[in-house]
């Protein structure tokens, strides 16, 4: 998928939504444990309850290895369903990888070829050859960590650099436009960081921003469309807890589909207002 | 394990030796691919032929990723196997994860419960609470990216900090010495940087440290040892293709444990030179 395409599908569903399957058995409806793949499961009632208002799916891929085996199965079958149902979507395996060339090379197969997902998100620390492996797949993307929603961006992303006063953050959205596009390359930008967005708009005035961070994590919807919104959108917004624990009875997904018209409607409203659909 | 066990192995075995399983099913013997599970099988020969030389084994993550399920299980196959043969062997995920704290929890779960990895190798790009859930586990350690051995270091690692001329990889350095200690934190500093040794011994000097890129990547042992070794040693030096494709007849385990030979005796020599056996 193309940067137009995704913004295709953002005029038509009226939304730039990414729902993040970050599935914790532990979490989920206690009736769900009987069946044979209650992660996959539940994964399959949220993706039918909230498919038309989304545009991107982001399973958490923490989550599914710490079930071993039987995760990486529910993994897969969460991807290949998707694919099969709704292949306008996108869908982002949020693994924070990176490692030397050949290594990386190994994890965009995983991503890329034994699973059909179209973008990963990586981790930019050690550098170019860590991140152009999985820039080698045609329409594939790679989604780098810039700015994260965690207190932890404090100790090393915001180190202004001697030479010329850049953040690290800023040093990492600048060096690393030179290695992708703005059809293959997206950034990691926190919700809670929204007063940041428009001084990265200054830098990466084109590129899709990936933003966690709304909603569990305190990130406000409308500051993140007023300082990230380009004419393209670019922005896609992920909520993951709030649209998959809204509710632990057998209506769960009903509860996640309300929460996730609760988000369409507000974005939708924020696309109107830019004049974008 | 702790530090102090970590040593006692060094010394009765005479060897600081990591073997990195980067197991790659396109490059070992083909005669292996008749079997039910190729990467298990070949994993459990060069682990025979090289555990009396080797205290420490590193599956890379990402060659058992890019196989999916059957992937996984192989790598779980091979963590249990050492576990039961080789009790005393230091096990390392590489797998340079780290996302915000409740992610980083689910793969220290995933690592260190799941499966009974000793330590896993962790980015620091997000900072305190993505390493932090990993140093939640008894006996378990983290084992930071610090100064890595491949060409990308270069692009951010050794950015100078406008407030103290500090490098980024120096940082990293300090200021994550506050959130673990030397019994359950060491760091990846790359072979190919070992004129880099020195300055760092000075800021972690009593830390273990893990060195990849001797060998294939160009690193040599005797400049990583005169710069990096401490009273306890405190180096592992990790060697992967040098030893699990040094043939790829029927007789790849053979040659795979003369090439670990082979590094063991100069270990052998550099501890002795230094006095610590």
């Amino acid at each position: 998928m193309n940067a137009d395409q995704l913004f295709k599908q953002i005029r038509e569903k009226r939304s730039f939504l990414c729902v993040g399957l970050d599935t914790d058995i532990q979490k989920i409806p206690k009736f769900l444990l009987d069946t044979t793949d209650p992660v996959f499961a539940f994964n399959k009632k949220i993706i039918d309850a909230t498919a038309d208002l989304t545009v991107a799916y982001k399973p958490n891929i923490a989550f599914y290895e710490s079930l071993g085996v039987q995760g990486w199965a529910s993994l897969e079958k969460t991807v290949n369903y998707i694919r099969s149902e709704y292949p306008e979507i996108f869908i982002i395996a949020d693994a924070k990888r990176g490692d030397i060339g050949n290594t990386s090379a190994m994890y965009a197969r995983a991503f890329f070829d034994h699973m059909d997902f179209d973008a990963v998100t990586v981790a930019p620390y050690m550098g170019e050859d860590s991140v152009k492996p999985f820039l080698t797949f045609l329409d594939k993307w790679v989604i780098l960590l810039a700015l994260t929603s965690n207190k932890g961006a404090f100790d090393f992303q915001f180190l202004k650099n001697e030479e010329n006063g850049e953040q690290l953050f800023e040093t990492v959205l600048k060096k690393s436009q030179q290695w992708g596009t703005t059809d293959n390359m997206m950034y990691v930008v926190g919700a809670t960081k929204a007063e940041k967005l428009k001084e990265i708009r200054e830098i990466v005035p084109d590129h899709f921003l990936l933003v966690p961070g709304v909603g569990a994590q305190g990130g406000s919807l409308r500051e993140v469309a007023e300082n990230g919104m380009n004419d393209q959108c670019g922005l896609l917004v992920n909520s993951s807890r709030q649209i998959l624990y809204a509710d632990d009875s057998k209506d769960f997904a009903k509860a996640a589909r309300e929460q996730t018209e609760g988000l369409q409607v507000g974005m939708e409203e924020l696309l109107l207002e830019a004049e974008l659909i």
